[in-house]
């Protein structure tokens, strides 16, 4: 027997399969008449659908949509990858489902919403890669559309549900990682100032340095991603350093080539703990990224009880020491 | 700015609308270079499908559900996740949106493929990692839900759209490359015989040897995935032999290690091209992920219009060269 679906309902009902989800989840839209007509169609056909029972309980929909990247350098990519893999899989136990969409900037990820919240019944949204300035969750927080972000509101009043891992905390142990090998002269590479999650990790190293008393004027570098502005940056400051923390793996990758080429003892660490850093040997600050899903699942419940207060969660990330930095 | 509709894809394309409105829903109907053109046009324009209003007329949910793997190494599993991207970028300006779901095994998968079906109206599923005996696609099948696979049905009859990638000639290609360099002592590092895709990339490699008249009669090994097996099968076959080709960039980066520890001269190329093989300088095997995941979503278009033939694609790898087999 064929399966009896929304669109098998609305063929019978003569209307389009929005209004036989209206008549579900908010029938006071739909005219009377109508409304008959798409309760005949389901008494009719047997319509019993779990999700669709509970849709009407509950007013939801279990789906949650959160935004795939586009694949950059396949190093530092990964690590929201990880954080999808952990989301998916602890959103099943939860009862949720991710559906996933892809956004060039915030203003085409706006769109996207629109467009979602158009044709789909979504439940919520999870947005990483918060960043200062970052209009998208003043756009759905006006909406009142449910929302939890993978990383604070940089430079906004937190006025949402979140969960970030501090990044500080990770260069910081980084840092006083080198310095209780004997470093002392102790670099960073990191990016352009103005990226609340590198200006945290250069905010770490430095404060490091400083509570042992240590200088770190004109020791740090702020470069693209990548490993060939890593290993550039890495030639500049080499002569001055006798250990580098890096503000991502590719960075430190390059930082390697550089000590390779220019036969430099230096030690490295690197951030994020990638597949890299595991093939290469590399020491690299891991944040708990499937805790970090688990918990944006946790915090949605939440959310989504609208009387519930917000929450934010600060995790803390770990060092993985390998021979780069023993 | 004005708005982007059909008309200005068609005029930007040089196509008239009705292509346009195919290359949107039956896009199997029109020629593979009119296709590019019409999806650059509509890329370059932003345009954007009005998804409500395509669901009204096709009755269509415009939602497909794939697996989203258990990360495993972060180095091969990285794989499947640029599929994904892949897949997900494809999707959207064809106006289908992507769901994910986990599995540990093909039961577990039916059981969820059970729960998709009942609580979301799902156009249909995108199944990857097929294999000898997936009972996955029968289940599909009996059930008449409409899917594609990334993989061919290992063993079994082509009864429905797959697009897969030429593992052998991947292979092939790369013990070419290394006998055009001067070897003539060519290993092979797999995994255990039984899986489809190891089994044709074991044969790439046994194909060249012998049509250029070279024994390949004990200069293999099957292990399991992994860096730490790779290595311990390279110690065992480098006395043997000046070259290996790898069934995956882990197995290669053990077999690199293995001759660094060894002290012992061998080229190796690996398979994936994933980010540690960029990151290491590893020649290695690359696989169109891109064009793969697109062309499955064209497929898709042609399961939906079930009056449409069944449909097999074969896409070749390309090597990569780097450092370690110039």
């Amino acid at each position: 027997m064929p399966k009896v679906t929304i669109a098998t309902v609305a063929d019978r009902a003569g209307v389009s399969r929005q209004t036989v989800s209206n008549v579900l989840n908010t029938p006071e839209v739909v005219r009377e008449e109508t409304r008959e007509r798409v309760r005949e169609a389901i008494t009719a056909l047997g319509y019993r659908v779990s999700q669709a029972a509970r849709q009407m309980r509950t007013g939801r929909s279990r789906l949650i949509a959160v935004r795939i990247e586009p694949a950059r350098d396949g190093i530092n990519g990964s690590v929201l990858d990880r954080f999808l893999h952990g989301l998916t899989d602890a959103a099943a136990p939860a009862g949720y489902r991710v559906m996933l969409y892809t956004a060039t900037d915030d203003d085409g990820e706006i769109a996207t919403y629109e467009d979602l919240l158009t044709a789909y019944d979504l439940d919520a949204f999870v947005l990483t890669s918060t960043h200062h300035g970052d209009v998208r969750t003043s756009w759905l927080a006006e909406r009142q559309v449910p929302f939890v972000t993978f990383g604070r509101p940089w430079g906004a009043p937190d006025t949402h549900s979140w969960v970030d891992v501090d990044n500080a905390a990770g260069t910081e142990a980084a840092t006083r990682h080198l310095l209780g090998s004997g470093h002392r002269r102790i670099g960073f590479l990191g990016w352009p100032a103005g990226s609340g999650v590198g200006d945290a990790r250069r905010d770490g190293w430095a404060t490091a340095l400083s509570s042992a008393g240590l200088p770190s004027a004109g020791l740090d570098r702020a470069v693209a991603d990548g490993i060939d502005p890593g290993a550039d940056a890495a030639r500049d400051l080499l002569p001055s350093v006798d250990a580098l923390v890096c503000a991502s793996d590719s960075l430190a990758l390059g930082a390697l080539r550089a000590a390779r080429e220019l036969d430099h003892r230096c030690a490295v660490i690197g951030f994020d703990d990638t597949a890299v850093a595991q093939a290469v040997g590399l020491t690299s600050v891991s944040q708990p990224l499937t805790e970090a899903a688990a918990r944006c699942i946790d915090l949605l419940a939440g959310v989504l009880d609208r009387s519930a207060e917000t929450r934010q969660l600060l995790l803390q990330p770990s060092l993985v020491l390998r021979q780069t930095a023993p």
